[in-house]
């Protein structure tokens, strides 16, 4: 039987909440009761609004489903299995189990799941990012839905969201909030307060609609009425937690519990027993997203020892890559400093200003590489510590991002700590499958910039605000994974390692060092995730197992460890004097800080001067 | 002459604005018109409403002046001259120079500064828990006043704040935000829309007062009318940047740039040339804060071998440590996973719940740190990234606070990768002056805790989700920096090095290897940040520098990475098996995804064998 009718789709809600309870109990652990409360909602969107070709997950033209309350899986794949693309099998016997791809939370290992939910908060930013997406770059009129907790409102980032979501007028994003009053560890902020929560909305420029989320007529209506809307809805949905079982419905203690075998047993009974209702639905439209051509890419020249700052040269070649016509860039109020705004100035159409909202810039750039395009997020390094589980999640996702964070290290001077990105690299490296990069010149950001656009996964790109000599010439490349030996000679005794900033200042101890007869050798560790193991053991070889490694960071998780890692992993035991920021930096210059840090060339000559016992 | 009459305060506003000027002209950098829109507001809080000892910043009964846009650091350090606690040399040769305490951003390294700011979004959730402090801890009648940028208004941590305060009924907090309309790059997201603001304030449940910023007759009835206020306050200050001076005054372009000498002279004649006006101020109120007595800390006690998970060892701990009166504890809504509850129970009127909003629930620590209280919050691991940021600006603002990540590593088991924390240590231990501890028995767990609470700076502990046996007994010393030897005998070939849950797969491999007759030494490494280098050099030189390091954590910048590089500082060339978490997990039982991971008992007997090579 396939449901359409409202009388269906009140049997499907049931369905979908005795499957919910079916698949927990089996697993032993889940959310079946956040799961009931917005049943009736659910199943309403799947019969009769959601515009999804089962079929063909990846049709641009199919609307998009998020579970913001990823803890609600088992009504998730609940839907799936009305679908018909999950059998009930695969429900009782994969759910969250090793090796299924069921996961306790969703994750995009299934076709149907953009996004990886679980961290709350976090999918109707995501949302609003594929939301942006179909508006203004597919031009598509497919809608976001986003099933949202009422717990999780209290997520600034929600805020966030809904606050980018009316300034950007995006009509095609509903989120769905479903008000069961109850949160882990007992009731809600703002329990059934949904005047509350209207208040709220209204005042972020979207458009709430109040209802009680287990009256089919009102939810219908409520999903009814979003077809054209001109801003984003917000329908609040009253429900009680547990939905349908008398013995959990609306009580406390009962969040992230499987009913026990027997209760399970009379819950099915209490809902009028299993079925196994198939689900129609609706076609998505039938449209195509807009394409735009690409141009060739021309990146930027830079005359050798010019003096240029990455940031600048970031900026010039992402206006260049932005001949690509999947690029987009995305700001947070800092496109002047950070050089984004050189892609505004050449793709306005494709840049996004995201203003002071570090969570929710990451969160669309997350959204937007659902939809295949290739995003660049860019502020000040420091920042994107606001992010971090933006970022670790989108590492979860196989989202395909490239942050870049400008202005990093005690390098950027008078600004002061609260500017600095000291811990920008350890973050970075430790995301799953992340790419870390750490030009020292304009031509090897400008080469990088080009070659992000390609990459998988977490990007990262760390620019310095100071100008600084233009290293290397127009030919040359830098693959990721590698490492420029800057100079050398066959009488090299010692190797100074550096990146960005501090590549300049082992070139400087270099000089220093020649001065007095000793040669050295200049490794230019531009890819700092992944490294380059190879050039790392050679020079050693050469160098007799002598490292100077600097960093414009803190000790723990940076340049320094990624060197002892790599070395250590080679099987090779090397000492390596570490140079890095140590202590609370204040103000200055950044020669000053760079000197008062330990990490200036005077230092590099000394420390390698005590590996020489010179 | 000393300033108390609205006339003088209009001069006093001028001069802040000339100083604002003056300064930062001489740094050449800074942000003098971000300065002078808010300068007519802080001078009549300053002449007529700042209850404040300037002689003595630390009396308890002390209003608080919390930055929020620190960027307008010109702006306060005019005020502290005003004040008369900095000279208008120290302001004209200290601001943003090397080795100064004026720096950039405002620091607490000066007495009247409570945190650091300049990381946006930041000043008003921290200003939550000093306002928390002041009404449910201290009990004394100071009001906390934070200025904040419109700019930041973009920033969800500023609603999570203001959603907290209202919820708590902070009638003790005043934000006053500075709308200017202008932000670095150009105009913010709701101009001048002071209705806008209106709503979303009011939607928060504060008490928003629309003025113009300008008008000393409004200011000063706004600032009056805080007055036992029963919910937060929101002046919300219509402004002009760089008002005052025709050039700049509503002009873009200028965010963030000091005026060139020549622009600078034309200003400050101008605004009236150069001042040298001294504002008494009010004095505060004759108040001391309530004290509690604090009682015998008596920590829990667990038999050898009995099965207790660390998180409930945390807040058993936790909850004995409240005996100590200066102990608070708070919740990111999960207490019953965290068992951060324990404390609830027994200090309820100590507890704060902040719900699921993890950057608010580090900022109020943070602000309750100022008022020296001994606070401990508690999230999932996982989830303390969200609020990174908040963590390195409390390491900058020198705050002790002590955060307790639960549920950490593959261990979880089926809740699946997003509820995993695998970057929490690579992020703790890149903290500056941060403290790494990670337990791996209830007893060591409990003695960490009591610990914890005379530590200063940002400690964290991170705890398990599963019970694992007991390993010490109750007269066992855990000091902070240690290590413990858990297993050795004189024939030990291989030292095997873990910590939390992988300690406990470390015994179960030294069990494996014994029988067939390999000995091997057992470190639990629960002090990650500092980490134990003797007892490691020893255990490399007893066991023939083989040594097997295993983290339920990624392998960037963990326990792995921290070994390696204590042993390199030690001058100590070791070979380090390490066995980390490199894929993404799903969901599975612990034993499967660590067996999965390749963390389990059987690696490290694959990999104790492979030193071997046996």
């Amino acid at each position: 039987m396939t449901v359409q009718t409202l009388e269906n789709v009140g049997e499907l809600a049931q369905q979908l909440r005795v499957d919910s309870i079916r698949c927990s109990t089996a697993a032993g652990s889940g959310h079946p009761t956040s799961s009931m409360s917005a049943a009736d909602v659910m199943a309403a969107l799947l019969a009769r609004h959601l515009r999804y070709d089962w079929q063909q997950p990846d049709n641009p033209a199919n609307d998009h489903l998020i579970f913001s309350k990823g803890h609600a899986s088992p009504l998730l794949y609940s839907m799936f299995k009305a679908a018909g693309v999950i059998s009930d099998d695969e429900l009782m016997t994969g759910y969250r189990r090793f090796g299924s791809r069921l996961e306790g939370h969703p994750t995009p290992v299934l076709p149907w799941v953009d996004v990886a939910t679980g961290s709350l908060g976090q999918g109707l930013p995501d949302g609003v990012g594929v939301a942006l997406a179909g508006r203004y770059l597919d031009e598509l009129p497919y809608r976001v839905w986003v099933l949202c907790g009422d717990s999780e409102m209290a997520e600034g980032s929600m805020w966030e969201a809904l606050d980018k979501a009316a300034y950007y007028r995006l009509g095609n994003l509903i989120a769905i909030v479903d008000v069961n009053r109850l949160g882990q560890r007992g009731p809600t902020e703002l329990g059934w307060d949904l005047d509350a929560y209207t208040k709220r909305i209204e005042g972020f420029g979207c458009r709430p609609i109040a209802i009680d989320g287990h009256d089919l007529d009102e939810i219908d209506r409520a999903l009814t009425s979003v077809a054209g809307a001109g801003q984003p809805t917000v329908i609040l949905a009253r429900t009680r937690k547990g939905r349908g079982f008398s013995e959990v419905e609306d009580r406390e203690d009962w969040h992230g519990k499987p009913l026990p075998p027997e209760m399970a047993e009379r819950a099915i009974v209490e809902l009028g027993g299993e079925r196994q209702l198939t689900v129609t639905g609706l076609p998505p439209e039938a449209a195509s997203p807009r394409t735009r051509p690409s141009g060739e890419v021309r990146l930027p020249r830079y005359e050798l020892g010019a003096k240029v700052a990455t940031r600048l040269a970031f900026g010039q070649a992402l206006a260049a890559v932005g001949a690509l016509a999947e690029v987009v860039a995305l700001d947070g109020e800092v496109g002047n400093s950070t050089h984004a705004e050189e892609f505004a100035k050449a793709y306005p159409e494709r840049y996004f200003e995201m203003f002071i909202a570090e969570q929710q810039l990451v969160a669309a750039a997350t959204g937007m590489s659902v939809r295949g395009y290739v995003p660049f997020a860019a502020t000040f390094a420091a920042f994107f510590t606001r992010a971090y589980d933006f970022i670790r999640m989108a590492a979860i996702s196989d989202a395909n991002i490239r942050l870049c964070g400008s202005h990093a290290g005690v390098e950027i001077g008078a600004d002061g700590p609260s500017q600095m990105a000291l811990e920008d690299l350890a973050m970075m490296r430790a995301v799953r499958g992340s790419t870390v990069l750490y030009p020292s010149d304009a031509a090897s950001a400008a080469q990088l910039v080009q070659e992000m656009a390609d990459l998988a996964g977490v990007v990262y790109l760390r620019t310095t605000r100071g100008a600084y000599p233009v290293l290397y010439g127009r030919d040359e490349a830098f693959p990721v994974g590698g490492a420029k030996v800057v100079r050398s000679s066959p009488d090299d005794r010692v190797t100074l390692a550096g990146a960005g900033v501090t590549l300049h200042n082992c070139l400087a101890a270099a000089d220093l060092l020649g001065r007095d007869g000793i040669h050295a050798r200049v490794l230019d560790l531009y890819s700092v995730k992944p490294i380059d193991t190879e050039t790392l053991l050679e020079a050693a070889a050469a160098t007799g197992d002598r490292i100077v490694v600097v960093e414009d960071h803190y000790p723990q998780g940076g340049i320094g460890e990624a060197v002892l890692e790599a070395l250590n992993d080679a099987g090779r035991s090397v000492r390596v004097a570490h140079l890095a920021v140590r202590g609370l930096p204040g103000s200055g210059t950044p020669a000053e800080l760079m000197e008062a840090a330990g990490i200036s060339g005077g230092h590099i000559v000394q420390a390698a001067r005590d590996l020489l016992g010179a």
